[in-house]
């Protein structure tokens, strides 16, 4: 297996050096051969090619089976043009290798549920997986642009019905693997898009009679997600609702700083990485939290190769070390004991080997 | 002044009704004189004239000084073709009249507070105030439809900077009355609508020297208002990011039967309506909760009357039923009296004379 890691910016190099070494220790144990690609991409990548997203780095990724992403980001490109900020490559990536799918599982861990703003009998119990479209909509629509004069601008929210349908499938199929039920969050009292995007989810309902299916809102969803978040199991929506309702969604738990994230196309490979951001305050000093990144790979491990046994191993060891009471300085567990990366990363590899 | 009734569907009659009883002992305390127009709108309106915007309606309307609108919308319209759908009615009249602000203010009640979804020590004092653009963006931009092969789609989200520059500068204005902060949402990271936008707040921004200014993406707004609520006062954005982080704070206070709103735009002129929906399963039952629909009231005497004493009589009588524990069902006060419409609206007329 070929693995492209795309360290980034920030904290980024940090907790992809922890996950490089948990996948050694379970590629040891398992007596699996992974080949890594190390390769530039956001801010680092614009400091030393003068573009977020080098050319090499899109070709190193269009041959491997699984890409592994750090963050990208941080106050230094926040001025730049918009061609050379460190968001274009990873929406770049996203869509020169067509990873349409963004998955978002979202699960409380118990040790760390008394950090969620929500109130305990509201969040408890809440395990919802989020399918975001992400390479079609307003993001990538055209035109985007400004009028010559300036006095106005216009951005393209734009799909194909064929680029509906697949999201919506990996929707269902995924349910099956879960609690068999699908929210599809649409706008449909008033986007054209989502009446069509209404219309597929019915469709395909079809196909799936053992799914239940229900329709929200996208300004119902944001408010259910907060007064009942446990009712949901898949969600799935169009891009730029995805991107607003996924980052709602993964304050609630109280854990951000342990999501991982996975987007994926049909034939399997994809692209993993946390869903927090390249924390560049902290970068650098050793204390940053590898979890959501270590947790990332055992996506990968899952998703892209197939190897159920070897996800679970990383996903029971990052478990393990909450349970005894290991965390880094962005988790607030009680009465457990802080430490740094490289401690932690220990910790999880010794309950993997 | 000329005011028109639109009662619409569900509950809306029966808290127009009570708002207007309340408006009644006002302007009997007050020596003023108000005259009542009442028209229909969506579901009412398509029974009734086969469209969810009469021009006779519009037309009432457009000669008003201020509109009161209950709630339009029910499960008997929502099969309907686009064009026959009540919410066509809220959006026409909006558009038609130029109603470009929409300011939800979301202030919790401490009676209520305990219902909030979020604990207590997150949710404690927070006091902000949304303003949405509400006549642009994807809401009505064009194109927006599909091919004629079915095969594609698209919305257009489209602005003027102008649009922009006055809800801005209302944003500005509004912080000055408050606590002088404003927090930007946009996703200027990825449209181009968004960096002008941005662009015409750096700009506003040295008009109004006194008042702070924050930029924050829209995905990182939908994270901030669950985990600070109390950071925000005002907080400005475009249509369709109104719609849906406008929909999430109000369920932060746990009061979202008590939220009003008001859509505004320069010369006074508005349509003041309650948050919640037409609660079709309640309807009839002399039931409903008609405190949001009369603190609208409230906002109207404010913003479109200037009657500033007036409107804060209104909010104390509210304030004050509340405290001496009378509620609808829709509300949970411990310890409190469960009353219907009819008498929770005598309770507020009893503080007002
Ligand atoms: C960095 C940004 C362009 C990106 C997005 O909006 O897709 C991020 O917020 C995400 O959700 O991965
Ligand atoms: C009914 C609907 C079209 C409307 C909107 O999206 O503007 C509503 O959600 C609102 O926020 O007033």
């Amino acid at each position: 297996k070929q693995i492209v890691l795309l360290p980034g910016d920030g904290i980024g190099s940090e907790v992809i050096h922890s996950a490089r070494q948990v996948l050694d220790a379970v590629t040891e144990r398992f007596n699996h051969t992974f080949t890594y690609h190390t390769h530039d991409i956001g801010g680092s990548a614009i400091d030393k090619h003068g573009t977020p997203l080098p050319q090499d780095t899109v070709s190193a990724c269009e041959q491997a089976d699984a890409i592994l992403l750090g963050a990208v980001g941080g106050p230094k490109w926040d001025q730049n043009p918009s061609h050379l900020r460190p968001e274009k490559g990873l929406l770049g990536i996203r869509k020169a290798l067509g990873l349409f799918a963004n998955l978002r599982p979202i699960k409380g861990f118990p040790q760390l549920l008394h950090a969620s703003p929500l109130k305990h009998e509201v969040v408890e119990g809440s395990d919802l997986l989020i399918i975001r479209e992400l390479t079609g909509g307003l993001y990538f629509g055209t035109p985007s642009e400004r009028s010559h004069d300036g006095k106005s601008v216009v951005d393209t929210l734009a799909y194909d019905r064929s680029e509906m349908e697949r999201i919506i499938d990996n929707a269902f199929k995924s349910a099956r693997l879960r609690r068999k039920h699908v929210t599809s969050v649409d706008k449909a009292n008033v986007l054209e898009s989502s009446k069509l995007w209404r219309e597929v989810v019915e469709e395909k309902k079809a196909e799936y009679p053992d799914v239940t299916v229900e329709h929200l809102l996208v300004d119902a969803a944001a408010m259910k997600l907060i007064t009942a978040p446990t009712q949901f199991d898949v969600m799935v929506t169009e891009n730029m609702f995805g991107d607003i309702l996924s980052d709602e969604a993964s304050v609630l738990t109280g854990s951000l700083g342990m999501l991982p994230s996975a987007s994926i196309r049909d034939d399997g490979v994809g692209l993993y990485e946390p869903v927090h951001g390249s924390a560049p305050d902290i970068a650098g000093q050793g204390i940053a939290n590898p979890l959501a990144m270590i947790l990332s790979t055992a996506m990968m491990l899952r998703h892209s190769f197939h190897m159920k046994e070897e996800a679970q191993v990383i996903e029971d060891a990052v478990q393990q070390v909450l349970e005894d009471g290991y965390h880094t300085k962005d988790l607030d567990v009680k009465g457990g004991q802080l430490v740094g990366t490289v401690e932690i990363t220990k910790q999880v590899i010794e309950h993997v080997t």
